[in-house]
């Protein structure tokens, strides 16, 4: 981690101009927890709130990059600014992170109005649920109108993150996705809009209508909440795409209409607001730990002459 | 999550026994974080320091359950009791938890001196570091000698639950293990005991090198510290785990002498009351949130008026 001198005015100023260098080194401090991020949030705050994000999941092999290259192609199409931000928690074996992030998004590496960024948050307790929406009030400040938010893992935090999207788009190819899995999977509540991909292949309708059904029998089919669409793409061949675009906006229109876009923000500010309390929760109880008291009690229970909730209960009368 | 009537002082002391049954009912309560554990977790204390940790990890495709199951023979052998607890961060794409435990090691599957469990925590914050050792805790009283961790997942949360145990060993296959996927990974300082499997593959010796290489260039290297050893095993064949149950008594043997150990063991132990105190304080931090604070806060950064640390400040300010 760098914890030299930041300029933060001149780099707030360098990433509202559109300098990817700038919005670069924001992410970083980001990825960072560096101790500059307190005032870059203060300056970004009021240039936040116009950019659109929608978060795409799905599991590995439906075509996630290749279908985020296509909403990007499409949205260049209509001169969009598009920041996609990938959310790789860095498995250790994996190295997700390290691949490069333009490698993935060959078509669009060389567009300035695009910008591509990989989000590593290295399994630190909250790091995933900070970081992204620390990451995206960058983006949206440096004048983005599309962010794109693609997990990489599939693990359940990766899901919830996806999850905090002004809209959220959840990918199925033919025979992966079949309804109960979808239900196991936790998706078939935070699908804004499904997207069945690599609909040339077998099983493509089934899919489709068993998501349906799915949707059909749950909390959401009652009359007054959006009915998510089950779209069918064939996203390598650009087929498909303006559907889901039409379904982002029609998404977008509903939501703003009855004040469930205001409400989404609203709880993605109070998860991150959650969330920098606990991490500066945590840098207290770090500071004890250093301290005789916890080491004490971690000995106390490490021989079983105390139990890890009564040691905590100290700790708390101490925190508290 | 059940939260009916747990009659504690007699699940405790039918876990005491040995009842698979009770075991495993302490151990969904540890995944439910139910408020009976409170008093499960005092009543096991006095019982507890008794077993061997062993933890094991490495990528998928070394053998991780071919391993497992050979050291349950081979310590079943000795007349010991032995539990296995998968620790699995149930992914919700995969479902792995949902696969059966004991489908994945019907060598042992009806011997009752076996406890074989499959640990899911579901992305809660802090689910994995408090659930691991509480479980640990449960199998540990349940008098268990031996309890290996294995990680189903390959994130860094997993490598850090698995570095909990007082004897951490990494496995590797030829070609996929070189020192320096392995320095990325984090693994060559939690494992205490490298063991490449799969041993007659082609490059199973310069991957055994390379890693001592690895050692050698580390802080580890260093005199007075353990020198880990790297061992060649076939494990499906049994071959070579005599030496991997000689290498873990060694380590045993020269932790317990020099008080690492002790060390480790208060280490775990203070991890625990951290997560603990911080699920105490998330708890917390909720009941504040259905208040209108912080969903005024929320809605102020929302809308670009304020900013998630000025809003956090307030927070900490209700809550310490």
């Amino acid at each position: 981690m760098s914890r030299r001198q930041v300029d933060v005015p001149a780099l707030v100023e360098a990433a509202r101009a559109g300098a990817p260098r700038a919005v670069a080194r924001l992410i970083s401090l980001v990825e960072d927890a560096h101790p500059a991020l307190r005032e870059v949030m203060t300056a970004l705050a009021p240039h936040t709130g116009h950019a659109h994000i929608i978060g795409l999941t799905g599991s590995p092999g439906v075509g996630k990059s290749t279908m985020t290259n296509a909403l990007v192609t499409a949205f260049r199409k209509q001169g969009k600014r598009v920041a996609v931000l990938a959310v790789d928690p860095s498995s250790p074996f994996s190295g997700g992170a390290l691949l490069g992030d333009r490698v993935r998004m060959q078509d669009h590496a060389l567009d300035p109005e695009v910008y591509i960024r990989s989000l590593a948050s290295r399994g630190h307790l909250g790091g995933l649920s900070s970081a992204t929406p620390q990451a995206l009030r960058v983006l949206d400040a440096a004048g983005c109108d599309v962010v794109l938010v693609e997990t990489v893992g599939v693990g359940q935090s990766e899901v919830e993150v996806v999850g905090m999207a002004d809209t959220t788009l959840v990918l199925l190819a033919p025979g992966m996705g079949d309804g109960i899995q979808a239900a196991k999977a936790g998706i078939l509540e935070i699908g804004d809009i499904f997207v069945v991909n690599k609909a040339d292949r077998d099983g493509a309708d089934a899919t489709v209508r068993d998501i349906r059904h799915m949707i059909s029998l749950g909390d959401r089919a009652q009359p007054g909440l959006w009915r998510p669409p089950v779209l069918k793409t064939k996203a390598d061949r650009m087929e498909g795409i303006e559907e889901v675009l039409e379904g982002i906006e029609k998404h977008i229109a509903w939501t703003s209409e009855n004040g469930e876009l205001k409400r989404r923000r609203k709880a993605r500010a109070a998860d991150e607001i959650e969330a920098i309390v606990l991490s500066e929760l945590r840098s207290r109880i770090g500071d004890l730990r250093g301290r005789h008291s916890i080491d004490e009690l971690a000995e106390q229970v490490a021989l079983g002459q105390s139990d890890p909730y009564r040691a905590s209960d100290s700790i708390l009368a101490d925190l508290v």
